[in-house]
């Protein structure tokens, strides 16, 4: 079992990887893997009442930093979990210790704004004697390395605080790492979504993709038209997001680097929408006669357009992003298929009886509304399967396990960006270390130009929630996720290898616990610092 | 969704079974199903503040009573949680409210005993307007039909309490309804384990099985070998089992009607246990050498005997029940092959190479002394297959699942008593619904007489802990464990359709939740009472 944070285990993990000669070099605990990392056996003791977070002075970022001010605070308590509890400790050091700073360096200043597609993300740390320069171009960077610079220390058996002489320069494999919640299937309370964006910082994902509503319940308080949850949620007050509930998240997740990119997945999963939007889906029929159920949103009618218009501008409004999910998934055509008007509207538009064209007419006019408000579309694969021609810029992300590589060529020959999530819908548990399948995904290996390559800018990880609320989310998340997360952000080239990944995935999960997530336990063993069950 | 604990949800069950024709009684929300039930659509509003229970005039329990009088307080803060809460309504319903009054009648005292293989925990109750009577043989009778009224009080939209006129006559198909906990592979902590009983408790469970230690750790804190934690423990002050642990564990457990049967796995799954006691386990040879690594406990050496007999004299007096499990399972020869004395020893005994006579005589040993201490022995099924003649009442537990019902015929017809575990290795999951499979088990369906069938005396839900701590027990284990819970109590006949069990499972889940068990869903849906995440 692993005893994480000792330098004992440090030094096992360094003495397997000498043994298998594959480096002679410490083996950092640093999860996910940096790009290029750096560490000598010579290390520095750190005393909490001599330790400090300071801006460099020549950095763009200073004192009112909002990002920062409030980084450097959470990664004190972070690295000195003990210090805060009490001032019995307060001097204990004193004598023997000497202060050690870490200074924080960023180009341009930007600590007010959001992340984006676009953030540089990359860092360099040079940790020595008495310092830790931390260098990086915006603020977002920063945060990548402050949380790279926390794992860095551990604790002797003493409990005395240390870190090794380090050089690591750092930066994303992709700049989309993703990690999908679903608030519709089960309402997660509002907590539960905050410790998920906790713990997605730990792993450097960067978008929180909110999969808010659904089938089953509307969970979010539209300003616009508040009857969508008041019908629509499984409890118009106890189970919605209200507009200050999205701000706090939104809030939450920019102070650690991470986008929110809603999901409003229409014309299809859409029957909580119905509840509070009369005359939005599709009447199903019977013969000649309505059925009294209801189908995906009714594409042929004006009504329909205005209500998508408004609900996306408030979206535009609400959610600072640029991007926006659109969905287009899992139509089902039986219901248009059953309705006179609709089969009336596919034969004026000329579709025949090809109701993909249908839904292609729905989703264009969706997008180009996206466009128009000056947002960037995702849509589920399916949209790119009805129809290769669409808006160049759409992202499209893949959610079909089977032939996701061959899908990736067709996508990135076509010229669309592409997000990777079929292999990692990790909703979908099995017995065992399952994050070893999710590990050895390879995103770029599917046949195609180095053009292509780059069209895949990234992934996500999906937590589907048929079978998941806030009972069971943290642990079948975390750690779970994090493989992906490696995968997302390291060279590949030296993160294939599961075996060699596990010891430090087993001592990141023990520093999870220690953070306060609840992560389950890979195999078998212990951490120092275990959950109590309370 | 479940919208449970509604008096339209119940209705919602009632049509359904009526729709299927199965029956025309409401269905009572009781988990696991009581034999027999009559419910009316009278109902009986209950008030907090003129709520009571009692003990029956003829009761040879009466006030003093310990295991009933906690069970008395328990049982009222599970039906009114919010009364406790605070003052603000104690009031409310003082002006339009009757008394109601629960009787309870327990023919035989027993306060202050242990449940053990032959309780009688059958009852009877009857609810009519402004009292409920629950009469049984004994106290551990009443907690189940506590538990079964419990799960009868229901809220209205306007927060009202509510019963309905109930007619119960019930006890359980099987004495011995285990779940088995390990607190080896990963140490749970205390916590855990008590919030473990009181679920237990909700389903009826009435047997904990405490696989305590094993290869990786021995986290019991023995005091006649304190070595052995000392040593053998993950840790041996944070990771441990203290004598005031288990006495808490084994009283929490009596409290409930829980008998605790605690599991010294031997001679194999023995690695931790030959830290803190030399000489116990087999040296392994590579050659004519030592290799360094032990095998199983030495079963060659008279000092092997002399150990276990303490450690099970210590045993006997740390837990009061009369059962003691002692593993048997899963032991490899190959480190005995290796060692030379081992192999002198089989010579001399005239077990020619037949490895599994030098384990059949081990462990025959092993349960002679356990007969010998008036323990009854359960052993795993490998010590019935290496040799079929062993001590008649000892009892043998299946935990292969291939062929278990063969398996099942060849015991009873040797004339064993049985425990079926092999279909209810819960820590397998797997994606979906999987309680479904649990809830098919059916426990009496092999060839064999009438004779052999109530040679099966239970069976034991298994959470081994190679994937398991404290993060993600609770959650595994509940409401999946729910599904043997009903097999191991209720009538087969009645409850083999698991659509039909669905609603009543899924407002059972709801139940666990409001009681703070963090039990996972079903599927899709909430509950009144969500676990809020913190």
């Amino acid at each position: 079992m692993a005893r994480p944070g000792t330098h004992s285990a440090r030094l096992r993990v360094w003495l397997l990887l000498v043994a298998v000669g594959l480096t002679v070099e410490p083996v950092c605990g640093v999860w996910p893997l940096p790009q290029s990392i750096h560490q000598s056996p010579d290390r520095y003791s750190l005393s909490p009442q001599l330790f400090s977070f300071t801006y460099g002075k020549d950095s763009a970022a200073q004192t009112g930093c909002s990002v920062l001010d409030a980084a450097f605070n959470r990664y004190f308590s972070i690295i000195f979990p003990d210090f805060t509890k009490g001032p019995e400790n307060e001097l204990r050091y004193w004598s023997e210790s000497i202060p050690f700073v870490v200074s924080v360096s960023v180009k341009s200043r930007g600590c007010d704004g959001y992340p984006d597609e676009d953030s540089d993300e990359s860092y360099k740390l040079s940790v020595a004697d008495g310092q830790a320069v931390l260098r990086s171009a915006t603020v977002w960077g920063s945060l990548r390395g402050l949380e790279s610079f926390s794992q860095l220390v551990y604790q002797d058996d003493y409990g005395s605080y240390f870190l090794n002489k380090t050089e690591i320069v750092d930066f994303p494999r992709f700049a989309f790492r993703g990690l999908l919640l679903d608030t519709s299937r089960h309402y997660l309370p509002l907590h539960a979504i905050l410790k998920t964006l906790d713990a997605m910082a730990y792993s450097k994902f960067n978008v929180f993709h909110w999969h808010i509503v659904d089938d089953p319940s509307f969970p979010y308080q539209s300003r616009t038209f508040p009857d969508l949850s008041k019908k629509g949620a499984f409890h118009p007050f106890t189970h919605i997001y209200t507009q200050s509930d999205v701000m706090r998240v939104i809030e939450h997740a920019r102070m650690r680097g991470i986008r929110v990119v809603p999901e409003f997945d229409s014309p299809g999963h859409t029957q909580s929408w119905g509840k509070g939007q009369p005359d939005l889906l599709t009447p199903c029929y019977k013969g000649d006669v309505p059925s009294g159920s209801f189908g995906p949103v009714d594409p042929t009618v004006d009504t329909t357009y205005t209500f998508m218009e408004r609900l996306l501008k408030e979206v535009k409004y609400v959610f600072p992003d640029s991007y926006v999910h659109l969905g287009g998934d899992e139509v089902s055509f039986s219901c248009w298929q059953s309705n006179p008007n609709v089969r009336k509207f596919m034969g004026k538009m000329g579709f025949g009886k090809d109701f993909t064209k249908l839904e292609s007419f729905y989703m264009e006019s969706i997008m180009n509304m996206t466009a128009a408000l000056n947002k960037t579309s995702i849509v589920w694969q399916d949209v790119f399967d009805y129809r290769e021609r669409i808006p160049q810029d759409t992202v499209l992300e893949i959610w079909k396990g089977k032939g996701y590589q061959a899908e990736l060529s067709r996508m990135t020959k076509a010229g669309h960006r592409v997000l990777l999530s079929a292999p990692w819908y990790i909703n979908h548990i099995s017995y065992g270390q399952d994050w070893r399948i999710s590990y050895a995904v390879q995103p770029q290996n599917f046949s195609g130009t180095e053009e292509q390559k780059k069209l895949v800018i990234g992934g996500e990880v999906a937590m589907w929630g048929e079978y998941v609320d806030a009972t069971n989310l943290s642990p079948r998340l975390w750690p779970r996720a994090c493989a992906a997360a490696e995968r997302l952000w390291s060279d590949e080239e030296k993160t294939l290898n599961a075996d060699l990944a596990f010891p430090r995935l087993e001592e990141f999960r023990c520093e999870l616990l220690r953070r306060g997530i609840l992560a389950e336990p890979l195999y078998v063993g212990h951490c120092k610092h275990e959950y109590n069950g309370l």
